[in-house]
């Protein structure tokens, strides 16, 4: 049954559908499998033993486990697959595959499903689990037979990659993974990007060069370290550069350029557009508002404006840049500034700004930073500019309780460097299971909450939506308060350390205290 | 702007979408709004305040709100709405509605969206809302105007009530809820059930007449009070009379009569079923198994066995089962037996069993059971087959997770009743954060989790599936020990009341102190 073209042929007889799969997925690279398995997956489960290059980690709620495969992606410029429990399992997980189609993380999901030849009794956990993942996934087959399956594996990672690259989803009903098979084959290697399109560089050049307000936008796969430096080259020579708001993985602090990032509110934004007469996107788009608003605009340019395109999805982020910045005759990449620490927060108060200060004076070198934190996390990210070196993990499409599975995934791609992971109390409280894993895989994730007992950002939408003086109805729904969430018991629950501050000199030693020890541990810090 | 036929208008000129869209819904019989809102449903947010016949209920995840929802309609036999922010709040909902789905309850979810006119920004929280709807939902409409919405309104709380109930689900545009109109209206009275198909019935009663193995199969519907009180009648006149292995509600105990489940496994199933050659079907259909596993087959009827419908989803199920009773001469609906309360275990030892025992004799009168127990749930489904008369609300779908937001609307529904929630620890840390809701909103709820540290259903269905002797990899993917989850933190951490016992008088007392005491209380039993 070994196709042709397939990969080395597995000496034991005996080896099905499951194993045959793994193995394709470890010979395309793939080395991990973040899993909340059902019944339709113990073969999978089973084969775990028999294909030890995929490291299999168990996830207590399947948006951990999407979300996991979207960090680890992010750090591992590769994909994790999920491996889920039918049409639930996959809906379970699908916020956080919304925040990795967003961010352009390559993802593949692993779905298990009824028997081929059971599909006819739509049993009570029958769905159509293709019309579902088709919201958010680039690629979505099914497999009818094992050698199907070990085909589409190495397909799905290969559509996962792209570029641009995204979510895949693979649907393996059960009889396939139990049928013999002895079928193996491998992704091809990634594809590689596309090269910038001269011609239309030197338009864009053109057209920035006659510009008055001349800026570029960079979008998720352009904030890389190679695409800032090139970026710094145009800002050297008098463009805007700027990125979008919420950006997959941003690499920043020690001294790195810093592209402006559009801010989230249009009160904010539209003044700092406003001086911009031509626009040129790499990966991304002009610039709208976040949600609507009654009365204020959705797009953010400048009437008259013009936005161009200098790099398509496909198209290499770095290369267009820095071919830009040769057309427009920018000075050679800058040195990069001398780092100075970020100072300390002056005075005793604890709040979003002095707690920020610490984060970003305590941050280790290598950091990586997952953020969720809503009102709370802009302190930080402001202060932490100056930091050591690090990279920024940003919630990509908004839907909140991606903090803590990403940080799960970060930290699994990246063994040794400390991830920091800020979360609002509201957003932790959708997928505080994430601490579980962290405990259990002994991640080093320093956890913090700002609890201010509220969802504060819906405090200043409800404003903001004119939505009128809100009743006490209205407010209720905003009201995180009664009962208060404890997040040292919740932590402790899930097996993970964890300590509560009141007091900003007891952030500071929890803080730097939990950087240095190996292991997960949770501060809650409790805002005013 | 008023419709055609459109209820009494509303006097305030200033009023909005999202007051019309609620006034419609409460107008039309809706008292309970879950929610989980953002900012796109801020000005319905803002309505709650407007219209307080319906009562917004808080939940810090969506997957609580959906199965609150399913929990709700099982208990009222009408909808309650959820409130759901665009496609990651929906996805976050989605497998509980998969639940409420195959216990065909009546749920309309509200979901916001972009303003109409933002749509075309693609911003980061857009996503395929009706795509991902349509696989869970009998229905599903986008508002593009308030007087459309109004009017959509009312038209999903009559689609959900059916008969046959179901999921629907409205998109409601921001700008829809924030833009003003006077349209308001309300649901047509809740369609009847079709009357039973006498001459189908008559067709039916002759063959189960001249079966030697007659049989009837009940579905969800058909297990309610008066249902049972005809099926009882079948059962006297020689049918043996079975219910689906999960059914939405089933009234049972007090001496009622009760139908014989379909057993899960297929190697108790098919012994069941072996005598039986003809099988009428009230809302079901040929029993099957629950999965597909190697070497098993999945249809449980005997080979050569008849199956016929005697009522189809939309006909009225108690006056089938009553016709089909009549046409068979079958007596008068018995007196039900008098009750022996289920007796106390024998010896001291904690487990499944005598746990359970305990349960059913000490389930106060009116009890709702809440059951996603899984390997534990099923001792005390068995003895408390002589409890108090109670209604048990199974796991339809097969989505662990759902019974903790399904005793939330439960106990919301039904005040004044115990709740009684049956969690297995895998189960349990799918939805936890429905903890955070019944203490917020002080629902009468007992929580018993069973805590055996691991998905101890999966080592059985391992085996069953034939996948080959487990590894420590594959046994890694069953065990929830290490860390051990810890409930008593868990549910403080969500504020809610809770105790750990290990020995068997120690449940006794706590499970007796909870049932009597208002409000929510945890019990965790740590089994050996």
């Amino acid at each position: 049954m070994g196709q042709a073209g397939a990969g080395p042929v597995n000496p034991e007889s005996d080896m099905r559908g499951a194993q045959a799969i793994l193995h394709t997925l470890a010979d395309s690279g793939v080395e991990v499998c973040f899993s909340n398995p059902g019944t339709s997956e113990m073969q999978m489960v089973a084969a775990f033993d028999r294909e030890p290059r995929v490291r299999p980690v168990l996830c207590l709620f399947e948006g951990v486990a999407t979300g996991a495969a979207d960090g680890y992606a992010r750090m591992a410029g590769k994909p994790a697959t999920t491996l889920l429990h039918l049409g639930p399992g996959l809906g379970n997980g699908l916020a956080n595959l919304h925040n990795a189609r967003r961010a352009l993380s390559p993802v593949v999901n692993l779905v298990g499903d009824h028997a081929t030849y059971h599909r006819k009794y739509d049993a009570p956990l029958a769905s159509d689990i293709a019309g579902q993942a088709r919201t958010f996934s680039k690629w979505v087959q099914s497999a009818e037979t094992p050698d199907d399956a070990v085909r589409l594996a190495a397909e799905a990672v290969g559509a996962s990659l792209g570029p641009p690259a995204g979510v895949a989803t693979l649907v393996l009903p059960a009889d396939v993974t139990w049928t013999e098979t002895d079928a193996r084959t491998q992704a091809p290697p990634p594809a590689a990007w596309a090269a910038p399109d001269e011609a239309k560089l030197r338009g864009v050049a053109q057209r920035l060069k006659a510009a008055r307000g001349p800026a570029v936008l960079l979008g998720s796969s352009a904030c890389g370290e190679a695409a800032l430096a090139a970026a710094a080259r145009l800002a050297a020579a008098g463009v805007k550069v700027m990125c979008d708001t919420f950006v997959a993985r941003m690499a920043r602090g020690g001294g790195r350029f810093e592209p402006e990032r559009v801010p989230y509110f249009g009160a904010m934004a539209i003044p700092a557009l406003a001086e911009v007469d031509v626009l040129a996107t790499v990966h991304s788009k002009p610039p709208a508002s976040f949600f609507a608003y009654p009365n204020a605009p959705s797009a953010f340019l400048p009437a008259g404006a013009e936005s161009l395109s200098a790099a398509e999805p496909d198209e290499d982020p770095s290369a267009a840049l820095t071919m830009l910045a040769d057309f427009l005759g920018a000075p050679a990449p800058l040195a990069t500034a001398p780092r100075e620490a970020p100072p300390a927060p002056t005075g005793d108060k604890l709040n979003a700004h002095t707690v920020g200060a610490w984060v970003a004076r305590l941050l280790p070198e290598g950091a990586i930073v997952s953020e969720d934190a809503a009102t709370s996390g802009l302190p930080v990210f402001v202060q932490a500019a100056a930091a050591a070196p690090h990279d920024w993990l940003f919630l990509t499409g908004g839907a909140i309780g991606q903090g803590l599975p990403v940080a799960v995934g970060a930290a699994v791609a990246a063994p040794g460097r400390r991830v920091v992971c800020l979360m609002g109390d509201g957003a932790a409280a959708y997928t505080p299971q994430a601490l579980w894993t962290m405990a259990r895989e002994r991640l080093d994730v320093t956890v913090v909450v700002y609890a201010n007992q509220k969802y504060r950002i819906l405090g200043i939408e409800l404003d903001r939506t004119e939505s009128g003086t809100p009743g006490p109805a209205a407010l209720g729904q905003l009201d995180l308060g009664d009962p208060a969430l404890d997040w040292t018991s919740l932590a402790r629950g899930f097996g993970v350390e964890a300590v509560r501050v009141g007091e900003l000199a007891a952030f500071r030693e929890a803080f730097e205290s939990a950087v240095r020890t190996r292991g997960p541990r949770l501060i809650e810090v409790m805002l005013p």
